[in-house]
C-alpha cells in the first residue's frame, strides 16, 4: 500500500492495526544519499572501532533525507500455515507546517539520486506529496505554541495578522496609492451587507494590502464580520469576508481552533507511525539496518547523541527488539551456505535448497508485489523481501531441532542470539554493533599504522611489506593506512626494519591507539585509560560474559588471520563491491576487508547443554528452549 | 521547448542557432533552495556592503542546485514589427559521468522544494532525465584522462578492468567456489567458436567474477575474442563476448574510443549552452538576477572566487553584457509607475498604460506559452516574461524621444545605463551591484550600530529611540542591529545619552566599520585603509567618474532619509514580503528596508547634453545617441 500526504490520514488506522496484530515487522528506508564525505573509504575503514564508525556515520550521513520508508507486517496464520503480510510504502517529506515552522534542509547525493532514478523511483511523490513529520522536540514546541494561542484567545486577546503600534489607535493609515483599492473593498463589503450572499472572496493581494484590509474592516465594521486569510493550493493568499452574528462568529473561531489542532496532528505525520512501531515492542527486522535505525531516530525522535553508548540507549527505547538479516546471513550456519549477502542475492539463495521459500500471502485489500517484476529499492518491497529472508533463515534453524520443525516463530529463543546486533559494513574483525551490551574489541596486535607520502598507492604498501607474506591494507586517508600482517610475530620485525626509513613511519596498533588517546586527553582532559586486553584478544570487561554469539570466540582467531592469497583479497573486495552495488550507491573504491566470521567447520547439529553461571546469561545458538 | 537528457543532443543545434540569431536573451534559474543559513535576515541585512552581501550569498546559497534553467531568445522581425521568440526550458542534474567522476552533493531547502511542488514543478524530469554538466576544470580533467587512456591504448598498454599483481603471471587463480562458474563460462565460449552466433551475453555477476572471466578468457583465448562489460539501464553489469578477427577487433576498439569521446561531450552537457551564450556576447536579461548569475558561474564555470572584485571580473568574462529588469523597474522613470517589482506583478503592470504590451510571436515549431494559464516559476516561462518586461520598459523609454519611437532596439544607447548593474535585494541605500566598476558607497552617517541583550525585539529598539523620530532597524543577529536615524545630527545626541547605559551599547557606523577593519587587520595583517568619503556621501574613488546613473546622486540623499511614518515602514516591509513571495520562497522575517532610490520628481523628458571629459565615460540616461 502506497502512502502519501493525500491518503495518509485515512489509512493511519489500517497501519496501526497491522502493527498491532503483527508477529514481526520488517522495515527499510531509502535516503537522498549515503555519505557527504569526499569518499566512502573516509566513511568506512576496515579497522574502525564501533565508536569511530558511529561518529563517522553520524557526521557524514545524517544530513541526507530518509524520504521513503517501507514497513511490511507479518502475521502467522496457523490454519493456513503461512504468513499474512501487509506491506506499506511511505513517501516522506518535511513540508514546512507553516511560515514560522522549521525550514529543514537536506543534502542529495547525485549518485544516490541517479541510482534511485534508474530504479524507477518517483521523486514527485516524495517532493509533492510526501508525508510531513516532526521530531519530539518540534512536536512539543508546536503543541505549546498552539496551547498558548488558545489561552490567549480564551482570555480575549486577539491574534491579529500584524501587530502594529498604530493598529489600536484608530483607522488604518492608508497610503495614497492604496486608497482606491481599499475604498473598493469597503464598497464591496457594504454591498455584501445588503445582499443575500453570505461571504465574499477578495482578489489575491500583497501582505501589506491584506493588513490594510484587516485594519480597515476591523475599524469600520467592528461587529458582524469574520475576516480570514485563505491560502490556495498555489500559495496565493486571499481574504474571505463573511457575514456572521456573534454566535456564528464564536462558532467559527472554535472551528478554527479545532482545525489548528488537526493540522498539528497532521504535522506530526509520519512520526506517528514510528511511535506506533516503537510502542508495539514488536520485533523489527531490517537488512544492514544500522543506517536505517540511525536515520529513523535522527529524523523522527531527536538529533543523534554524541556518544555511541547514548545512541544505544536511545535505540533501545525506540526499537526494543531489532534483528539484522545481513548479520544473520553472515553468521553460521548461514555463512557457509550464502555467498552473497546483498538483499536481492540473499533472497534468491534462500529460495533454493537447503532453504525453503517462505509461505506468505498478501492480506486482502493490499496490492501484492509481483515477484517476477522485482521492485528492489522501493522501501516497501525491500522491507517485504527482508521479512521473507528472515522467515527462511529462521525456519532453517528449525531443521536442526530433534524432531525438526518447519515453522519457527518470531518469538522463538532460537533467534535470540541475533537480537539487537546490527551488521557493521566492512569492519574486518567486528561483525556487529551490540546495541544491548559492550562491543567486541579485537586486540589487533598484527596491525600496523603506517604513514607515508601522499603519492603512495596500495601497490607501494604491498611492495614495502613484500617480505611479510600476505598483508591487508585499510586506507585511513591520503597519507596513512592500517596494514594487517598475516602473523603477529612479524610485527616486531617490521618495526625494526622501519627504524631508519625516512619516507614512511610505522607504529603498532597499540601505539597508534595510545597516541590517539593522548591527543584526545589533551583535548578533553577527561582521559580514558585503555582497557586491558584479555588473553584471547578481546578486552575483558565486567559485562562481557560469554559472547552471546558463543561460537564467535573460536572464530575470531581465524577472522583476524590473513587471507591465503591476493586472489582471495580481490575476491572479498569484489564481494564487498557487489554488496555496495546492492546496498549503497557509491563510486569510491571500497577499503579492503576479509571475512568477518569464518565458521567453525563443525556442524551445528550437536545439541549443547545449557551452560551454567556467568556463561549462561544469554542464550546460545541452538540451545533448545524449554518452551516453544 | 522542454529539454532533458533524452532530447538534449538532438536539439542542441536549434539552441545554438537561436542564440546566434537573437537580439537579446532572457534567462532564469530555479534552485533547490535559497539560503542554508538559519534565516534569511542572516543572508540579507539592509546595510550590507556589496562585499558582505556577495560573501553571504556565496557562503549560504551556492550549495543549492540550479536544476532548471530557462533561456528565451528574442529576435526582432522588422517586417512583422514584432519579436520572434524561442523559449527553452532545460532540466539540469549532475548525473555522475562514470563511477570515478565527481559525485556532487547539493542541498535542498524544504520550503523552496515545497513551493516549486505547489507550482507544479516536475522533479522526476530533473532527477531522472536532467541534463548533466561539468565545470571547466572537470571538463579539462576528463579530457585529459580520456587522452591518456587513448595514448596508452595507442602504445599497446591494455586497460584491464582490474590491475592485479598476479594478472600477468599466468592463468587466473580461480578460488574453489568459483571454479564451476568459470568452467561453465569457458564451455559457453568454446561453444560460441563452434556456432554461427557472433556473440554471447553472460549473466550479470559480481565484479570479482567479471575479473575472473576477463583473466581466464585473456589467457585461454588470446586472439579472436572481444570481451566487454556492458551496463544495463538498471545498472546491472554483464559481460558480452564476441568472436572477432583482428581487423574487427581493432574496429571495435576504435568505435569504443569514439563512443568515449561522444560520452565526454555528453558529460559537458548543459555547460555547452552557457558557453554558447557567453561566446555570443549577446545582451542577457534577467529579473533580480544576481543569484542566477552566481549560480551559473559556480555550477558551469568555476567555484566562485573569494573576492567580489574577482567575481566581477569572472562575470564579465562569462556574461559580457547583463541587464536586470528588477533594477530597471525600480529606477526612474519606472519607479513611480510600478508599485510592485516582483516579476508576475511587473509583467501585469507593464501591459497597462502608460506602457504597451510587447508584440511577440513564438517561432514556428516552438510550443507557445498560454498567457491565460500562468506558468510562473517554470524557468523557461519566467525567462520569457522577463524578456517581455524588458521590451515594454525599453519601448517606453522611446516615448520620451522627439519624435517618440515605438520600438527601441536592445542595442540602443538608451538602455546602456542599465548594463551590468545587478539589483541588490533589500539593501537600503545601494540599489545595485556594479559589475563593471566600483560600487556606490553611501556614507551612512545617520546609522548607529547597537548591541543589546538577546531578549530585545524591534519594539524595544523603537522605544529606546522614541525621542529621535522615525527610525529604521536592520537586524544583524540576535544581539545587534543597525538603527538608522532620520537626521544625522541626532547621532551625537543618541551617542551621548547612551554613554551610561548598561544593557545596550551604541557605536556610530564609522566606528563599527573601523573596529571591524581592525579585527580583520589582526586576522589578516594585510590591512586595508578606509576610503575617504566625498562631500556628497559617496566614497571618492579614482574610478568613480560620474555615476552612470547620474540622477542617483541627487536621489541618494532622499534615499537615506527616513520614511515618514511607521505605516510606510510597514508598507515597505510588506512590499518586500510580497517580493519574497514571488522571488524567494522563505519563511523568515525580512529585515526592514525602505525605498532604495526615490526619484527626482523632475520629469525625465529634458534632454541632457553629452557631458565632456571624465564625466562622460559612461552614457547617461536619456541622452540621445548619435546612431539609433
Amino acid at each position: 500500500m502506497e502512502l502519501t500526504r493525500r491518503n495518509f490520514k485515512e489509512c493511519l488506522n489500517t497501519v496501526y492495526s497491522a502493527i498491532e496484530e503483527a508477529d514481526f515487522l520488517a522495515i527499510d528506508g531509502e535516503f537522498s544519499g549515503i555519505s557527504d564525505g569526499p569518499n566512502v573509504s573516509a566513511l568506512t575503514n576496515g579497522l574502525d572501532t564501533p565508536e569511530e564508525r558511529y561518529t563517522k556515520l553520524k557526521k557524514h550521513s545524517m544530513d541526507f533525507l530518509l524520504f521513503q520508508f517501507g514497513v511490511c507486517t507479518f502475521k502467522y496464520d496457523q490454519t493456513k500455515s503461512k504468513y499474512i503480510i501487509k506491506p506499506f510504502n511511505f513517501y516522506i517529506f518535511p513540508k514546512p507546517f507553516n511560515r514560522t515552522s522549521p525550514d529543514k534542509k537536506f543534502i542529495c547525493q547525485s549518485s544516490s539520486i541517479d541510482f534511485l532514478a534508474s530504479q524507477g523511483f518517483d521523486f514527485n511523490k516524495v517532493f509533492c506529496n510526501g508525508i510531513p513529520y516532526l521530531n519530539q522536540e518540534e512536536e512539543a514546541q508546536l503543541r505549546e505554541q498552539t496551547e498558548e494561542r488558545r489561552n490567549q484567545h480564551a482570555n480575549g486577546v486577539g491574534t491579529p495578522s500584524y501587530i502594529s503600534p498604530s493598529s489600536s489607535k484608530g483607522p488604518a493609515h492608508v497610503p495614497d496609492e492604496h486608497k482606491d483599492f481599499i475604498n473598493k473593498v469597503i464598497e464591496r463589503v457594504e454591498a455584501l451587507f445588503g445582499s443575500s450572499e453570505k461571504s465574499l472572496d477578495l482578489e489575491p493581494c500583497t501582505g501589506f494590502q491584506r493588513k490594510l484590509i484587516y485594519q480597515t474592516l476591523n475599524w469600520k465594521f467592528p461587529k458582524g464580520l469574520h475576516v480570514e486569510t485563505i491560502e490556495t493550493q498555489k500559495k496565493e493568499r486571499f481574504i474571505q469576508v463573511s457575514k456572521v452574528d456573534e454566535e456564528e462568529r464564536k462558532k467559527r473561531e472554535q472551528q478554527k481552533l479545532e482545525r489548528e489542532q488537526e493540522e498539528l496532528n497532521d504535522a506530526v505525520g509520519f512520526s506517528r507511525v514510528i511511535h506506533a512501531i516503537s510502542q508495539s515492542g514488536k520485533l523489527v527486522v531490517g537488512h544492514n539496518m544500522l543506517l536505517d535505525v540511525m536515520h529513523t531516530i535522527h529524523q523522527f525522535y531527536c538529533p543523534l547523541p554524541e556518544e555511541l553508548q547514548e545512541f544505544k540507549e536511545v535505540t533501545m527505547c525506540v526499537f526494543p527488539r531489532l534483528l539484522d538479516t545481513k548479520l544473520m546471513a553472515s553468521t553460521q550456519p548461514f555463512k557457509e551456505l550464502i555467498s552473497n549477502t546483498s538483499l536481492a542475492e540473499l533472497e534468491k539463495q534462500l529460495k533454493e535448497k537447503p532453504f525453503k521459500p517462505p509461505q506468505v500471502e498478501t492480506a486482502e485489500g493490499f496490492p501484492s508485489y509481483d515477484a517476477a517484476k522485482e521492485q528492489l529499492h522501493e522501501a516497501g518491497y525491500d522491507a517485504y523481501i527482508t521479512g521473507l529472508c528472515f522467515i527462511s533463515m529462521t525456519n532453517y534453524l528449525g531443521s536442526f531441532l530433534t524432531p525438526p520443525k518447519a515453522y519457527i516463530s518470531a518469538r522463538s529463543k532460537l533467534i535470540e542470539p541475533f537480537f539487537n546486533k546490527l551488521f557493521l559494513m566492512r569492519i574486518i574483525d567486528i561483525p556487529y554493533l551490540n546495541i544491548t551490551g559492550p562491543d567486541l574489541q579485537p586486540k589487533r596486535d598484527n596491525v600496523l599504522y603506517v604513514t607515508f607520502p601522499k603519492e603512495w598507492k596500495t601497490s607501494d604498501l604491498y611492495q614495502l611489506f613484500s617480505a611479510f607474506g600476505n598483508i591487508q591494507v585499510s586506507w585511513i586517508d591520503d597519507t596513512s593506512a592500517f596494514v594487517s600482517l598475516s602473523q603477529t610475530d612479524q610485527v616486531q620485525i617490521a618495526m625494526n626494519t622501519s627504524r631508519y626509513a625516512e619516507s614512511y613511519r610505522i607504529q603498532t596498533y597499540a601505539e597508534y591507539v595510545q597516541s590517539k588517546q593522548d591527543k584526545d586527553k589533551e583535548k578533553e582532559k577527561g582521559a580514558q585509560t585503555a582497557k586491558p586486553w584479555g588473553e584471547d584478544g578481546w578486552v575483558k570487561s565486567p559485562y562481557t560474559t560469554s559472547s552471546s554469539f558463543g561460537y564467535l570466540r573460536s572464530l575470531r582467531k581465524r577472522s583476524i588471520s590473513p587471507v591465503q592469497g591476493e586472489q582471495e583479497i580481490h575476491q572479498i573486495r569484489s564481494q564487498i563491491r557487489a554488496d555496495e552495488d546492492a546496498e549503497m550507491t557509491e563510486n569510491a573504491e571500497g577499503t579492503l576487508a576479509w571475512e568477518r566470521a569464518t565458521a567453525t567447520k563443525k556442524g551445528p547439529k550437536k545439541k549443547k547443554k545449557k551452560s551454567e553461571g556467568a556463561e549462561s546469561t544469554t542464550t546460545t545458538l541452538f540451545e533448545v528452549p524449554e518452551v516453544w
